[in-house]
């Protein structure tokens, strides 16, 4: 059986070219013993992954020039020689990036019996929502009655932030761009706040327009002027959850941080990164906390879906453009 | 009697002129019921004063223009109108930048019964100590065999904070400038780095090799390079104890920040700030661990004393100005 996958084929400097994606095709070997062959029917790209287009080792190890890339998916298993997985179950696994996935086993996981489509666990159920739950609540410690603050609040994790917070009883602002973006935002019960042709003091005065009781949490996805604004409008004892800084991935020449970072001091703030793969031990807790509202419809979550294998590295570039409102996905 | 004291006669822009500060003479009114007049002999000078010098409320009310400035004092009662405090006791209180303080008895403080000079609790036993304490301690989280990076090593605070690491059992990293400064840390066991015309990449390299293994917790009081540097050698799980940021104090146009704030993400560390006046009633327990120390000659401090009311401005200057080695004070 053949498999079509997608390499690098160098690292990137600033925004990667659409060249730099290769598809290629293999025929792939024997299935070993442990190992599963996977029909691909959704893939994730997410801002991560430009993480990993660097020689440089971070929390994750780059991918390897010319071999095949990772990244979430959900498909079915089309041929097992591992007694845990039959042919016909639909799993979840890392083997993105391609059509046909051959792997061990051990890193596939059966999806949950829950009445939601399938493509909500690389989204609202899988590792975006679990990273918006644990940031919001472990991360930025979120109680309710706080001001919140979310930056890319219409994206895959920060859409369902606000919601989560929303939800906990906070008064939530996002952050975004497109005046759809910012409409879905409304209909969530969010206050809505552009950062269209602002500089930062603007954003600064437009959050405090928006949250005039000062900013408790801020959930933190952009960098860049939305920190520098999201520093001044804190209240004593605020946290920030850093769960990525999109603005800064492509940058080519580093780009210098918010001047105002000692608000930290002033406002005896904390300011946290994290990893949702060191949480991964509360899955179940958060999937017993969301799945639920997912399924009846109380949480609203968004797809940006392109369709075939070849779409994969456009879909992923878009992500870097506001091109994707909620989770982005690809279809086979 | 007449009490002369220091007021601001404008908040200043930059680096605070010395004519802005105005020495006054007053006759003091009579005393009140609850009211002790001191004759100071002990006066504090602190990089965070520099906060109270605009019409801006922080965490703590600026300094009123044209009203008498505040800050830590050593001194005696001369005359008690409260029955806790007694002519001749030796006490702290806030009522410094002025010769004889006349004050309610709430706010003042006699000295501990301990065999420590005097002025050791405006330093190692006062403010400064405390701070140092509590951000390794209770911000940083410093456990036995971090790895310790200290910016402004050899200051009050600094100076303290790679000692208290130190009998901790860790391995300690202190930047500073001034060759007799850098001396001083090698003394202490500390690795010394200096940040003398070096970039923020040549200062993360010193530190690199000064701390082969990464730093698990660092204590920050400049900002700037120093923070850059910090945050490219941290570990994963990193703290980050944000005492201050000095280097930004004067600043007339807003300094950019780092432009590698994204390691907070990539290591899974976390940035807090904190203002050692909410740590207060640990304060007993500080001084239970550390005077002992301070007593027995064990933690080695410094004082950079200036004589008389009168040089009380340059004092304070001279902290922007890397004038001081360990603890600056004002003996009248």
């Amino acid at each position: 059986m053949q498999s079509q996958f997608y390499t690098l084929t160098d690292y990137p400097d600033g925004l990667p070219d659409r060249a730099l994606f290769k598809r290629e095709t293999q025929t792939l070997p024997d299935l070993a013993e442990g190992e599963v062959r996977i029909r691909n029917r959704w893939l994730s790209v997410d801002p991560y992954m430009r993480g990993r287009m660097s020689g440089v080792r971070t929390y994750v190890e780059p991918f390897e020039i010319g071999k095949p890339m990772e990244g979430g998916a959900i498909g079915e298993i089309v041929e097992s020689k591992d007694p845990s997985l039959n042919v016909g179950d639909n799993v979840s696994h890392m083997g993105g990036w391609r059509d046909i996935a051959q792997l061990p086993a051990q890193g596939v996981t059966p999806l949950p019996d829950i009445d939601v489509p399938e493509q909500a666990y690389l989204g609202v159920l899988g590792m975006p929502g679990m990273t918006a739950w644990t940031g919001l609540n472990v991360i930025a410690e979120c109680k309710p009655g706080d001001n919140v603050l979310v930056s890319a609040a219409s994206g895959a994790v920060g859409s369902l932030v606000v919601q989560l917070a929303k939800a906990k009883g906070c008064h939530v602002v996002g952050i975004a761009g497109s005046a759809h973006k910012l409409a879905w935002l409304e209909s969530l019960g969010v206050e809505p706040v552009s950062y269209r042709e602002r500089t930062a003091q603007e954003l600064s005065d437009a959050i405090k327009l928006a949250s005039p009781n000062g900013i408790d949490v801020y959930y933190e996805n952009v960098g860049g002027i939305c920190l520098e604004a999201a520093l001044s409008q804190l209240n004593e004892g605020a946290r920030i959850a850093v769960c990525g800084m999109i603005e800064s991935y492509n940058a080519k020449t580093p780009t210098p941080g918010p001047s105002n970072l000692s608000q930290l001091v002033v406002r005896k703030a904390k300011m946290q990164g994290f990893i949702v793969a060191d949480h991964w031990s509360s899955y179940p807790d958060f999937l017993n906390e969301v799945a639920p509202q997912v399924a009846e419809g109380k949480l609203d979550y968004k797809e940006t879906v392109k369709e075939g294998l070849e779409s994969t590295p456009d879909a992923f570039l878009a992500l870097f453009d506001g091109g994707n409102t909620g989770k982005m996905l690809v279809k086979l």
